[in-house]
């Protein structure tokens, strides 16, 4: 499916304004759509594709310049400390990234202080700015609640994404000192009212045929501000991860978080 | 505030094709809107109005046709009991109608046959509709759960409307053979998932700035299909009040809820 | 993707049971989707599959019993007189009928009086539950609008399936005797309040990353009703398609809607 | 109803935080929210309030530290000289105001450099934070409509609130170099593609029922971001009235709009 063959890298496409790109994972259905993304993209050139038994070297024989990682936990530190190594800047949209982990990448990047990486939990761009103006509303409104909806195979309830959201929401109250919502309810069959996330009501639905989406909902007296964002598809991570990839060798060092890059 | 005058009843509108209305507990919040709703009505003409220190004996010698008791479940069972012996076509919107009052009503009407009597729950129009579209969606869609919105000063949770609106569509999925939905979730924050009603999910939602809002969201492979009742004000019982006023005299006997008038 | 050859239905599969199904407009979007669906249903048989280029002859030389027509506004008259005239039923997905257009339809059909055409602008169940809910509502509400939302790269606004909405919507206002919706406007921006369709106002909006999604808004004195459906997948209108297949023969003249087909 | 005296104001609370506040236009719908809302707020003093027949000294008398000036275009300029003057900050939410107007209260502010004025067209923090957010979202999405909702009785379409999020929108997604947003339509009934307002497209929704509304449709390939504001009271915009009122003081000169005073 991913269009681009080793033949192609090694020809290669020397217009000047296009910047190397190789991904990591290519086979995965993040890599997949990704290789898709980037060949798709006329600023961009998709060098060289990598999975299960490929070598890394690929990458820089192919002269990459940015690789992006949608791996696994148990190699994305291997490519992250080759990466570094090579001077190849890198967008990694891999889980499982402990503080420890990225005090690691830390201390590889510190040996080489041209080189960018950026790592990110969520490509959504959606996702983000929903996170980002949950965070900046919160201090103006009494009340607020956040419903999510996926599809019923989720496990989680309610979403990380959800979780996030109530924790910034949160923490915003705290700073500007907002009382607890008020509610008075007192007589509530068991779960009406939701989960409680640091003080904040979150409501998980799931029902077939939805994707992922969610809902915060703020109150005040006589209005109510809503920030939604609905998921259809894989392909809506894409613009995050070029955004990255545009940016990474802008940015030495460690970014964690598309937010940084949202400006 | 309520415009009407004994004097202006006693002059009288003698037009022939308007339906002459008392309202009782015309100082109530619902019955001042009910007095001015029938004022404005070119149809309706408000003969009567009557609350605590009044004697019902008003509204006969006013010559009402319809009286509609907006009163407290402690004087509702005597007006109708006095309307229904002086021949008087009776629309109760009163709460705290057990199936034992609702007998006696229908023997006292049994004695005078041509008289009607129209006792509903809830006068909203939007909500009743709500309800009955919920329950023919119902057997159409693998998923469905309920998300109703109020002001947080409401004190149960979920609302009336909701638990009601979740056993209406729990029987129709029942009659339709249908499972329980999909729900594969196996790591839930208390409350998350909302309330069990008849195995139907129920989210309460509690932020200032709301009124009174409803949303049953079905979903089956592909599409969801979403009824919602937004309720912003008591202005919007009038309707469903006025139907009734309007219909009753030709519903002899008892009728229990908007829906029959709904064709 | 289609997975039926010019070969195979020229060898033929003559179980007794089967229908003959040729699908037209076949490598387009839908029509790829009605090829699954048919290719997968083993009470019919995916016969002839014709597309840009392709001769109409091919569906009466495979023997086609049935057509589903998922093409242009442009080329459809033309398939629908040819199909009418070899007395082929016809199943239509196409948008873009006119009252004239029917009238057209009826005017062939009534030549051959065994055929059947069925004319749905939507085959989404939800879609049609919509519709059904909107014209059963439209008599209690002083107003109402509809608003479609959908991908870009739709030719027609607003959708067939909101202006059939907004027809039943005001046949259903006309029956009841209700007024115009009120309307103060009298500064405007062109365009700002809409399609004017039978009375009723539709906005189209158009946006990436939407899909298919309509709702009905209805509103009276302090309260407003909406029906709204969200269609993620083509898939979600195969049941409606195979249904219309499946019925057509049975339904000789002209059938518009598959409101008629669910009872 | 507006619950201060002139003999409360004479008595003084003398309360070592509270600010002092004056409201002019206080007999009209707005001036009477903002009474009230001062009255309710513990950290502010409602020390006078003047409408027509009222000597502006009234305020100076009172030791207004802050005037609230919700009048009308003929007065607030005279009512701004005066408070200018007197050395007593104002918040304005009177309508009118050219760039001409503004230039002349510049003016006024240059010779008493310690007063700060705080002159906005729309108080609702919910609209503010709605067009913020929007403007920031501008720029990642391929495609944005605006679907504004209001009651039946507005005269203008699209809503000024409207007009001015498309203006930013649009200013937005020019900075980004973004082309206009994709739109295949080709075959369309006069007006369902809204109103077009520089390259953005924005419907108007009117119904009774309705107060006001407005969403922000965000979408992008698989995904839609949508910011929403639903306004049932003129309540809503006391925050921001309230949120003016405490800032003006530490804000000397001219500030246009509430978006400078949410940080």
């Amino acid at each position: 499916m991913c269009p681009v063959s080793d033949e192609r890298a090694a020809v290669g496409r020397t217009s000047a304004g296009t910047l190397r790109v190789g991904v990591l994972g290519a086979r995965g259905r993040m890599g997949l759509e990704v290789c898709r993304a980037v060949d798709a993209a006329e600023d961009l050139e998709l060098v060289a594709t990598i999975d299960q038994g490929d070598q890394l070297s690929k990458a820089a024989d192919a002269g990459a310049q940015v690789m992006v990682d949608f791996t696994t936990p148990d190699t994305v530190m291997d490519n992250l400390n080759w990466g570094i190594d090579q001077g190849i800047n890198v967008v990694v949209g891999t889980s499982g990234f402990t503080e420890q982990r990225l005090d690691q990448v830390r201390g590889w990047l510190s040996h080489r202080p041209g080189v960018g990486v950026v790592i990110a939990p969520n490509f959504g761009i959606g996702a983000v700015l929903m996170m980002q103006f949950a965070a900046r509303a919160a201090r103006y409104f009494e009340s607020v609640e956040i419903i999510e909806q996926h599809h019923p195979k989720k496990l989680d309830a309610p979403s990380g994404t959800a979780t996030h959201t109530a924790r910034l929401v949160a923490q915003a109250r705290a700073e500007a000192g907002l009382a607890a919502p008020p509610d008075a309810t007192t007589d509530e069959v068991a779960g009406a009212r939701g989960a409680d996330i640091d003080g904040i009501r979150v409501h998980a639905v799931r029902a077939t045929g939805l994707v992922a989406h969610q809902e915060v909902l703020f109150g005040t007296a006589g209005e109510t501000l809503t920030i939604r964002h609905d998921s259809f598809d894989r392909a809506s991570f894409m613009p995050g991860v070029l955004l990255a990839v545009r940016s990474v060798s802008n940015r030495p060092g460690l970014t964690v978080g598309l937010d940084a890059l949202l400006d």
